[in-house]
C-alpha cells in the first residue's frame, strides 16, 4: 500500500475508534454524574492517533476476524491511556496546562474532578473488558485479557514506569534506564492490546512472541520519535510545547545520546520492529506500514 | 452469641483479612516499585474494621462454604476502599492530614506517589478479582463479579457518590439527597462484597434481594453512626479530628436532623436492616449481630 493510502486507512480506523468511544462512553445527562461524564468525554474524545485501538483493528484484518470484539478491547485500552494522561498532567505530577492543543482536564474541570475522572475511566475500562463475553469472546479469554491488562497497567507496567519516571526527574540516568522507563510507562500499554488482539483473533501460538516483540519495538520507536519531535517540532505541529520534557528535567534520547545518534537509533529500531515479524503466519505488511508511519510521523 | 463474643469473633476475622492482605500485597523490594509498594502497603495495612471483607467471611460461614475465595474477593474490595480513601484525602479533595491516627498517604509519600498508589490499588483489585478462577470460582462468576464491582466502584456507584459529595459541599441539601450520596459513596462498596459473596457461596436466588437490602441498610447505618460519632466522639476514640465533616461544610445527619433525630433514625435503620433478613434460607444471626455491632460502635 502506498504511504498516502496507509495514512488514509489509519485515519479511517481512528475514526472508527472515535465513533465507538463516542457511542459507548456514558452520556452527559441531567443526573448525578453529568459533570463526571463530561470530564471523561472531554479527555477521551480529544482525538489522537489511537494507535492502542488501531493496532487490534489491523490484527483483526490480518487474521480475518470480526472487528467488534477487538474494537471494544482496544477502546478499553484507550480509556486507560486517557486516564493515565489526565493523572499525569495533574499539578502534583507533570503539571501540564495543555494536551493536544487544548487545556488539560484539571484546567477545565478542576483538580478534584480530574482525579475522579481518571479513576472512573480506569474502572470503566475493566467494566468494558469484563463485558467482552457479550462480544463473543470466551469467558476464559475474557479473564486472561483482564489479567494481562491489569498487569500491563499496574505497578509492574505503566504505573511502575510512571514511578520510575518521577524518580528520574532531574537525575542522571543512562540509556538502559531510560529504555526501561519507556518499556513500562508507554510500551506495556502498546504491547498489551496487540497481545489481547492476538488472543481474541485466535492467532497461532507461534505468532504471539513475534507480535509481542514487534509491539515492544514499536512502543520504543514511538517514544524515541516523540523525544526527537520534542526537540525539533513546533507548538503548532505538536499541540503541546516543544522542549517541555527537557525543561521538566526529564531524560530524553536526544538529551542522552545527542540528536544525531537518537535519529540513528530510531532508524535501527524501526528496522528491528519489522524484522521481528519475520515468519508470521499471515501477511504482516499492515504492521510494517504502521512501523513506517510511527517512524516518519511529524506529531 | 454474646456481644463480647461476637466482638472477639470480628476481631479474629479482621485479623484473617489483615494477614491475607499482608501476604498478598506486593512486597517492598529493591526494584523499581519499592516506593510504590510501600505507599500501597502503608494505607491498605493501616487496619480498620475491614467490614467489606468480613461480611463475605460471615456469609461463607452461614452458607458453610470455603473461606478462601470470599476472602480473596473481600480483600480486593478492601484495596478499592483503600484507594478511594487515599484519593479522597488528597489536598484537591478533602485535604485531610490524618487517617486512622496516622498521617495520610500523601503526607508521607507526597501527592504524586499517593495518586499513583491509589491508581495501582484499583488496578490490583481487578487483577485479584480476575484471578478468582484460581480460587475455584467459575469463569462465568468471575466475570459477573468484575462487572458488579466495576459498577459499584464507578460513576454509577462510589465515584458518582464522591462527585455528588464534592458538589454538595457548602450547599444546602435535604436528607434524601444526603442518603443518595451515602448510598453511592459508601453503600455501594458495602453492598457489592455481600452480593459477590452470595454468588460465590451459591446462595439461593431468593436470598439475593434480602442480603442486598440488608447490606444497603447496613451501609446507611454505618454512615449515620459515623456522623453521630463525628459530633460526639473524641480524637482519641476516632483516630481523626471530630467535627471534621462539619468544618468542611459537609452535610451530616445530625446537622440536617439534629442529634436526637439522627440517633432515632439510626435505631430505626438498625431494626430495618435486621428485618430485611426475615425468611433467609439460612440462620442469619451472624449478620444481625454485625448490625448490632455497627449500631453500637464507638469508633
Amino acid at each position: 500500500m502506498k504511504e498516502q493510502n496507509f495514512k488514509a486507512k489509519l485515519a479511517t480506523l481512528a475514526q472508527t475508534v472515535d465513533k465507538a468511544l463516542q457511542d459507548w462512553l456514558p452520556l452527559n445527562d441531567e443526573g448525578r454524574s453529568a459533570n463526571l461524564n463530561e470530564a471523561c468525554r472531554y479527555s477521551v474524545l480529544a482525538g489522537g492517533k489511537r494507535i492502542r485501538a488501531v493496532l487490534p483493528l489491523l490484527l483483526a484484518e490480518m487474521y480475518q476476524k470480526p472487528v467488534k470484539p477487538v474494537l471494544r478491547m482496544g477502546c478499553a485500552i484507550e480509556l486507560i491511556h486517557a486516564y493515565s494522561l489526565i493523572h499525569d498532567d495533574l499539578p502534583a505530577m507533570d503539571n501540564d496546562d495543555f494536551r493536544r492543543g487544548r487545556p488539560t482536564n484539571h484546567k477545565v474541570f478542576g483538580e478534584a474532578m480530574a482525579i475522579l475522572a481518571g479513576d472512573n475511566l480506569l474502572t470503566l475500562a475493566f467494566a468494558w473488558l469484563a463485558g467482552l463475553n457479550e462480544f463473543d469472546v470466551s469467558e476464559a479469554k475474557v479473564i486472561e485479557i483482564i489479567k494481562k491488562v491489569a498487569s500491563a497497567a499496574g505497578g509492574e507496567g505503566m504505573i511502575g514506569g510512571q514511578v520510575l519516571d518521577l524518580a528520574a526527574e532531574n537525575s542522571n540516568i543512562d540509556v538502559a534506564a531510560l529504555e526501561n522507563i519507556h518499556r513500562l510507562k508507554t510500551g506495556a500499554l502498546i504491547q498489551v492490546p496487540v497481545a489481547c488482539a492476538a488472543l481474541i483473533c485466535d492467532a497461532p501460538e507461534k505468532d504471539f512472541d513475534k507480535l509481542s516483540e514487534f509491539a515492544f519495538k514499536l512502543g520504543l520507536l514511538f517514544q524515541i520519535v516523540d523525544d526527537i519531535l520534542d526537540v525539533e517540532g513546533s507548538l503548532e505541529e505538536l499541540g503541546k510545547m516543544p522542549g517541555r520534557d527537557a525543561s521538566l528535567g526529564k531524560s530524553t534520547y536526544p538529551g542522552l545520546l545527542g540528536l544525531d545518534s537518537a535519529v540513528k537509533m530510531a532508524s535501527e529500531i524501526h528496522s528491528a520492529a519489522i524484522s521481528a515479524l519475520n515468519g508470521l503466519s499471515v501477511d504482516y505488511s499492515l504492521l510494517a506500514e504502521m512501523a513506517d508511519f510511527i517512524y516518519s510521523r511529524k506529531n
